[in-house]
């Protein structure tokens, strides 16, 4: 797109969902906005929605969609008295559907760029002092230079690297050519069982492949609530992805088509042979060279943007917002929040964005959601608790669905019976997840949602039901006063 | 079960969701609780549930996943890379796998009797006056007699008859025997195309039934908001439902191995032949000898149990739930909540109940759900209101999931910005609806909704967006101020 104006209010670096949510907002505010960023699609050409679109979580929630389709088919379609015959998976065209559904969110954004009179410039930048940008186009050619009242840096972040096992984008490959390999691979180590690691692992553990998770440490998933955890591990094993804790990969290398991995455990070191590698151990901020160095902008040691908790930088009028900060985890959404809450300050007016009550999501299947704290957080600060759980196994929906794995837990206040965490683990968690965000934005109590009508049958009814089984109520479980 | 106690608490009639959830919780409170009730299964014995389990919702949404499952197999899996030859159906299997699932939550519910110490009757039942129950075992027997200082009446509903068109159990069905057909009917017509109608004309179009919608009203589904309706028609008849509106049976008779319907419309008269026919025109309430005449239980000239608003009937201990009553709409939940609410108002507790909040669903693909007034019902009161929809095909979840059809709509006061009503259709709206009746029951304004952090991306950020678009603000869709 030509760039029509040499003076913006806004400039906005990075097209990820916190920089083009930024940018839209901006839009609609009456705001002259560009928005700068330098990712290309596989044929060159300029591509909204960053790595989070392009090589990350919406990629990779294509791709689950169709691997559960296949799962399915091979596993429990008779009980259905649906039968079928010689299954086959194309990889290469399910890769493709993907990468449709990408391309139609990216037509999507550059269509409400249009409508907001955003100028997206596909080039490099870098922040040259407060006010000022340089612009590099990414096909090559002179830098230009542009200058804004605002400047918002929206980066993300980008996988992190073992220095002893380097990517090669083939064998050794990173989170976002997981979402390429052509083939289903036999064998597949996934270093790392966070969030990335084990949604990967879903996908291609539903595809078939033989996964093994290797994690450095001996817990597993120590983000949400300590039982979800538990069932997490459970389920995810129980669906035959192996877990191997506390293992620390010392080297990993290509070998005669394999790659061989060296790890440590308490044990000793052992050796692991897979087909592909897939380095899940976190990201890192994309702040290198985002900023010249007279510009003087504030990093921690981690590369890590520093902004105040109006995401404000250093720099008069210079902002970050999404994964280049440690403001909140790296999620979509509070990017998407932040880029919100930058553009409603920048236009005047005053909004809020409340940290606390951030869902969290793991894209796996089934899907973990999570808000508020856990109750060993609590305990641990000394705060009384109650606690409510309710299997998805008792749910008639659930039953229904033949998705009865997972449960909810309920945790409250043990005085005040104010609603403190939320956590839960099956079946469309993501979006269960949601009501209980709202019910904590009220400071419900457990009562509050234990007292509104939930439509039956309902996966949400689980939700009511672990309120209600935190005062040994629950319908639909043994259990009284 | 043993009668081990002539002398109850609370004896309840019917275990329908409405029955069966009013004796759990009444068993929790620590009352002495029986509950009667007839249903037999197809060897008959005794079957918790009602007919809202076991031919009802609950079995028409375990048919209902299977039919999904057929119909994802036989359009579009190519475009997920996946092949298969030969699919087959075996409807007798299907039937049986939703049998399953029905067996498996009567057990669960008997499963909870026991643990609740509530005796289980299988027996008819009828009120002889306050306090005092005929039973009469299912099975033959001689009557015998049960007091109990308050009695619910908790009956349910049945389908009603077309007078012209009598159900043979065979070729004229009703919908209860739609749910047990052993085969896909390659030309089936509905009569009636209210909620029951609509769901059963889901399962066999998924399955692949060529589906007939004959329905008297002019107008197509007056309770969601006109939006919902309007694209629910749009949806429907693009899946190949055919939608004859206007359209009043006259008669209808089996005739060489076909049903042969003459309908009238504005046109004139026309004739159908079809394989089936369905009567789906709506329910009655089940009071017939429930009550011996010298009871004087009040009911109206429908059939429908006189109850105050806290579901006493004019018998003095003498309460009605569920769909026996003209409280609210017929919907499981609301009996449950009536049970509820009547169960701890005989433990002395003081409950409330809040008719204005019941989310309304119909379990067709995608679901209709709502809560609250509709925008037409508002612009009639004079109300000043103020709404935004948002286009499930501009949500980024949908999009991975190819699900992209249907919309919602959050309609607010124009002036307090107080939500008064969300309508949607869409997948998993069923359970999307659940956060609206969170939001309305702690009056909130579209802004709280626009204000709370949903994850991204989820189908939830759709009442996000609605919330948005009010304000001309929503964030994936072409719109400002």
């Amino acid at each position: 797109m030509p760039i029509q104006r040499a003076k913006y209010d806004v400039i906005i670096i990075g097209a990820g969902p916190a920089g083009y949510v930024t940018a839209i907002r901006c839009g609609q505010l009456g705001l002259k906005t560009a928005c700068v960023d330098s990712w290309s699609d596989k044929l060159g050409r300029p591509n909204l929605g960053g790595s989070y679109l392009n090589a990350g979580c919406i990629a990779s929630m294509a791709l689950l969609e169709s691997a559960k389709i296949y799962h399915s088919l091979t596993t429990g379609l008779a009980q259905h008295g649906i039968g079928v015959e010689n299954i086959s998976l194309d990889v290469g065209r399910m890769i493709e559907r993907k990468d449709r559904i990408v391309a139609e969110i990216n037509r999507h954004i550059a269509g409400l760029f249009g409508f907001h009179k955003i100028d997206h410039i596909h080039a490099r930048a870098k922040l040259l002092q407060a006010g000022r940008v340089e612009i590099v186009p990414v096909k090559g050619g002179e830098a230009s230079y542009l200058n804004a009242d605002h400047i918002i840096l929206a980066t993300g972040s980008k996988p992190l690297e073992l220095p002893y096992a380097p990517i090669d984008r083939e064998y050794i490959i990173d989170t976002g050519d997981a979402l390429n390999l052509d083939s289903v691979p036999k064998r597949l180590a996934i270093i790392g069982a966070g969030i990335k690691g084990l949604e990967i692992a879903s996908i291609w553990n539903r595809l078939g492949a033989e996964v093994i998770l290797l994690e450095a440490q001996e817990n597993f998933l120590n983000l949400p609530d300590r039982h979800i955890s538990l069932e997490a591990y459970r389920i995810f094993t129980g669906q035959g992805i192996e877990m191997r804790l506390g293992a620390r990969v010392i080297s990993a290398k290509k070998s005669e088509g394999k790659v061989v991995i060296e790890y440590q455990n308490h044990e000793g070191n052992d050796t692991l042979h897979v087909d592909r590698m897939i380095v899940a151990i976190g990201r890192k901020p994309n702040s290198e060279g985002l900023a010249a160095p007279e510009a003087d902008l504030l990093l921690d040691e981690s590369g890590y943007v520093h902004v105040d908790e109006n995401c404000r930088t250093n720099l008069p009028g210079v902002y970050a917002v999404g994964d280049l900060t440690l403001l909140g985890p790296m999620l979509a959404h509070k990017g998407i929040e932040e880029g919100v809450f930058v553009a409603e300050q920048i236009a005047g007016l005053h909004p809020i964005i409340n940290y606390d009550l951030l869902p969290s999501v793991i894209y796996t299947d089934p899907e973990i959601a999570w808000v508020g704290h856990t109750e060993q957080a609590l305990r641990a600060l000394g705060e009384p608790v109650k606690v409510g759980f309710f299997p998805m196994s008792a749910s008639p929906r659930a039953l229904t669905m033949g998705r009865t794995e997972g449960l909810v837990k309920v945790i409250a206040h043990a005085e005040t019976d104010r609603i403190l965490g939320v956590h839960m683990i099956g079946a469309q968690a993501s979006e269960l997840i949601a009501e209980a965000v709202l019910a904590m934005e009220f400071c419900a109590s457990s009562e509050d949602l234990a007292k509104t009508i939930h439509a039956h049958p309902t996966l949400s009814e689980a939700l009511y039901e672990g309120a209600l089984a935190l005062r040994k109520m629950a319908l639909h479980l043994p259990m009284s006063e």
